[in-house]
């Protein structure tokens, strides 16, 4: 009997409508751990070159960890991966909330739901049973409605549910997936992977739980981390007000991206940041399972013409940015309420706001015009054209058609010049920072696997001046220049990617974990030898996350993509034309050098392809599909 | 004030007559450590390329590291080294005892010394203080007598001395480093450096003791260490039998190199084994500083013409092999006979047997005649032959003045076809571990950067069946086949090598550390953590150990040395002619395949070179001499 873990693998096919259960053995779970492990693994092993993402032979992983159900801050998210129908790349999106733990709970470590059924259904697993149920009566339905229905349904107020929107039904193809109304698995448009199954939702129930290996420990583990939380900057930071938080020092630095990355200031960010968003529409704090950071946002307006729910989940950082200051627009109520639409209909918010800017920025050149909007002027600033989009994009309406696409089809589609406003890396409309302001999170921008990723790296920022103390225990000891471009950055961000690579093999927070937040390498290893039995190290968790970043690289790699794909957008080679980073620019030529560099530190040959080297080393090598 | 090292490193000039103190800063401690990290560290800033290494110019580096002086069982080494005079390559020899400690103590991580004096002298260390001393009335004293001499004037018995006898005096290319008469710096010829820089010895005494960051968790873990000790088997086996309880084992396995390496199975084991010892020679255990296993062993015979003193040091596995059956010798009392010659000369017994094995084979076949050796005859398993030897190549009187050159040159100066039997790899001679028994050890004498090394990996036969849950933290699953020869052992020694090496740059005994003994990886990185204050992991240590072998790999590189020099001696290319292995040989172009497969996972390239993309990632982009 395995401790962390289940030891069982749930399979669904939906085109044959049956069931099956994997049970892969502790090598295999030691090996690829969960998450982004898991992920690549089937994706490699399961999904033939070239599939059309959006066919049936695309496999939709939902993985858990080998830790993922411990009561500890922060181990409770979950990995969604299939081939991206937005990038064609290798994709991946976490999420928290309770879902994760619940199918732990359930008896399974991860979901593979294979093929397409007939007519839209819903998955029902509870204790070890999954069954494929009919789902025509929530077919259309918003997020909201397919929750409330399927708990009557059910008769169970605590089932958790993952569902996806009429976006996803359309495959708009950056919709997402949520769970709980809260918690979403926002980025490489799995909800249209789901939606082209006829998959409307996910229900799960489960009573039991892997045992721990030293249960004792794990408390005082958890005991530890939580008082640490209390007190630990950044952690208290996001307790009080969240990633929201981040919004102003975020403008005050210079790198909030404006007005499609135009800019990097926003004049009306001050409307956007947190204090006003707690004076004016904040509720109260949410959180995931067993967690004490609680840094997700309730909102609540019932007066005007934005009003906000509670239960519909409050706009994040990226959030504020996708349709605030990437649109001009300083209404917080609008970009809160616009943030809901998203979140109801299932449409990712950093893409939805990307392709919205995409779109005012062809307006404004003449590019798109009103014989394209139906009539409607796309305007910076202009609150209502924002959510009227939305609806057009969840829709599939008119431009919202188009706009569905992202912003590189929808610009091929477009043509007239479009794609010189249409800024995505490998496919992948980009999340809200700007690189010349954090050189390292440009390097995990073009460097991803799944494309534009802001989550491929922790921030330059945490790490200048002691705060590189963080890295010791990497074997780094220069603080970092969050501007410069040279060989120590390359070598920052290779180290923080593995880092913060095993936080998605684990399906853990970056929020809660190494390097920036409560979480200590130390302690980290400490807590997954405790609850699994094994007596890891950091040196197997940090080659584990290489490991897993090497699968999803082979895969694109098979998928076609080139050293050409692991590049910025051209804004980011331009100077800043205003604010602190006045002036401010990413040289080509030497960022493509050191994309190099980074191949070679990986163990990559100069077409980024890696070597048979570095996967005899990773125990790759007789992998079949790599 | 730093926690587990003084903080200061003793330069001595010898030719200047000066000392100085060095002061590194933290972070060069902590990316270093110690041990081979401090010995190429100095090499490749230090040493011009091209310098004879028995000029001035050669810095001998005495390193302890940041733990060696923390009470735990193996934590109480240190490492000599210097460009060899016997390979032209990186050296660096491990020793055991109370010196390093006690250089600790003294108020010194590591020493390094500079230049020649004109007349003998010896170096004087206590609490902060050196001097250079006259030690014209020491010169030609074996080490015995260096001892009793030093301890008589410097009036302390405690006082802790590395020495050279006679051989290293002559600069005998071979010759070792010797303290407290039980424990040698053995292999690579750091004795003739020290000859050559007309050093005797080295006197310290301490009474300081660095700090430790965490005392009560160093005290915890010293306990949990030497109770495992006392029941992991492995301890058990050393404590009980010290390392001659292997050869009977080696023997049984058929790897025990016999008569030059021609076979691998020796008909006289049993009477050179550790039941025959225990009930002739042995006398007691003795061991190193607060070590609990106390593998040592003293020996005592009174009667015969092979009298053996108890305080000279008992015969090591290698010994037995060395004077035993290299040579075809049974008589157990004449090989530790032989074994206390060459301690009190100050010879490296292994390349000593290894010369003397290489001349019986040459006057087996005429090239060597007693024309060469003033009429004595040189046969296999003539022990009176090879004590004699062992006389005439301390004192480089006739044939012994070729064979202190070590096989190599001995060969090239011979002439007459003498290659043939000559068996080294980069100059050194092979210890004795035949590797078409364990090719895992094959690739450490091959990949070394010291030439031929046994302890460069820990041995195969450790990782089969369950012995593999030793290597799980590195990410390795999979059992190891000591026979095969695939790119399953490429990976097993690729990591085997990084973890070994964690104890060459903390100066740490592989005989209690890990992975093999009764140290676990984590509880190794508790435990440096305690030492220290700072938070080490598993990553960092094995990063650590990479650097440090990437520097000698620089060093190597620098010199001139090739992929040709990584290769095994042509005996292992043919078939095992008799015992357990019969028929057994190493493809050489499986070989040289695999050893090309190692670079592209070092990230070296195919002259094994290692890129500036490995250079960059081990922060050593900028070093100068890199």
């Amino acid at each position: 009997m395995p401790f962390g873990y289940n030891g069982k693998i749930l399979h669904v096919d939906l085109t044959r409508g049956t069931t099956r259960v994997e049970e892969p053995d502790e090598k295999w779970y030691r090996t690829y751990l969960g998450g982004t492990g898991f992920v690549g693994w089937y994706l490699l092993t399961h999904l033939a070159p070239g599939t059309d993402p959006l066919s049936p032979e695309n496999p939709l992983v939902f993985a858990t960890s080998v830790v993922v159900g411990a009561p500890l801050s922060g181990f409770n998210r979950y990995v969604v991966g299939a081939k991206s129908p937005l990038s064609g790349a290798f994709a991946e999106t976490e999420a928290g909330g309770y879902f994760g733990p619940e199918l732990k709970f359930a008896g399974f470590d991860a979901l593979v739901v294979h093929g397409r059924s007939e007519r839209p259904v819903y998955l029902w697993i509870r204790d070890g049973i999954a069954e494929i149920r009919d789902a025509s009566g929530l077919w259309g339905l918003d997020n909201w409605l397919t929750l409330e229905r399927l708990r009557q349904e059910l008769g169970d107020p605590r089932v958790r549910v993952v569902s996806i929107g009429p976006a996803g039904e359309r495959q708009v193809l950056f919709a997402c997936l949520q769970n709980d109304l809260e918690h979403f698995n926002g980025r490489t448009g799995m909800g249209a992977v789901m939606g082209a199954k006829n998959l409307k939702a996910i229900a799960v129930r489960g009573t039991g739980k892997p045992a721990l290996a030293d249960p004792e420990k794990v408390k005082e583990i958890a005991r530890w981390h939580n008082e640490r939380i209390k007190s630990h900057p950044p952690n208290v930071g996001l307790t009080k007000y969240g990633t929201p938080g981040l919004l102003k020092s975020i403008n005050d630095a210079g790198f909030l991206p404006t007005r499609n990355f135009r800019e990097g200031w926003f004049e009306g960010a001050e409307a956007l940041s947190a204090p006003v968003y707690h004076e004016t529409i904040f509720h109260s704090n949410s959180t995931c399972w067993a967690c004490a950071v609680r840094c997700k946002r309730r909102v609540e307006r019932t007066e005007g013409k934005y009003p906000l729910d509670r239960r519909f989940g409050g706009a994040e950082y990226e959030a504020l940015a996708a349709l605030g200051s990437m649109l001009g627009i300083r209404d917080l109520a609008a970009v809160a309420y616009g943030n809901q639409r998203c979140n109801l209909y299932g449409l990712d918010v950093i893409s939805t706001g990307a392709v919205i800017a995409f779109a005012m920025e062809c307006f404004e050149h003449g590019i798109l015009t009103p014989a394209d909007t139906g009539g409607r002027e796309l305007r910076w600033g202009d609150a209502e054209a924002m959510i009227w989009l939305i609806g057009e994009i969840a829709s599939r309406r008119g431009i919202g058609d188009t706009l569905a696409l992202g912003v590189k089809r929808a610009a091929a589609r477009i043509g007239r010049g479009a794609e010189r406003f249409a800024f995505h890396i490998k496919g992948q409309e980009l999340a809200f920072h700007d690189g010349r302001g954090k050189t390292g999170m440009a390097m995990g921008f073009a460097l991803s696997p799944t494309g534009a990723d802001h989550i491929e790296t922790p921030h330059d920022v945490a790490f200048q001046g002691d705060g590189i103390a963080k890295l010791f225990p990497l074997g780094l000891f220069d603080p970092v220049d969050p501007l410069k471009t040279d060989e120590a950055k390359v070598r920052f961000f290779f180290l923080g990617q593995k880092a913060w690579g095993i936080n998605n093999v684990l399906a853990l927070c970056n929020f809660t974990s190494v390097p920036i937040h409560a979480m200590t390498f130390g302690r980290l290893v400490e807590a997954v030898s405790a609850i699994t039995g094994w007596d890891v190290s950091l040196y197997e968790l940090m080659k584990a996350a290489e490991r897993a970043n090497v699968l999803a690289r082979l895969f694109n790699n098979r998928e076609g993509f080139t050293p050409a794909d692991d590049t910025l957008i051209s804004r980011w080679f331009e100077e800043m034309p205003s604010g602190p980073l006045r002036g401010k620019r990413i040289d080509p030529e030497r960022f493509a050098e050191l994309v190099r560099l980074y191949y070679e530190m990986s163990g990559w040959d100069e077409q980024g392809r890696p070597t048979r080297g570095k996967l005899v080393e990773l125990g790759l090598d007789g992998l079949a599909g790599a």
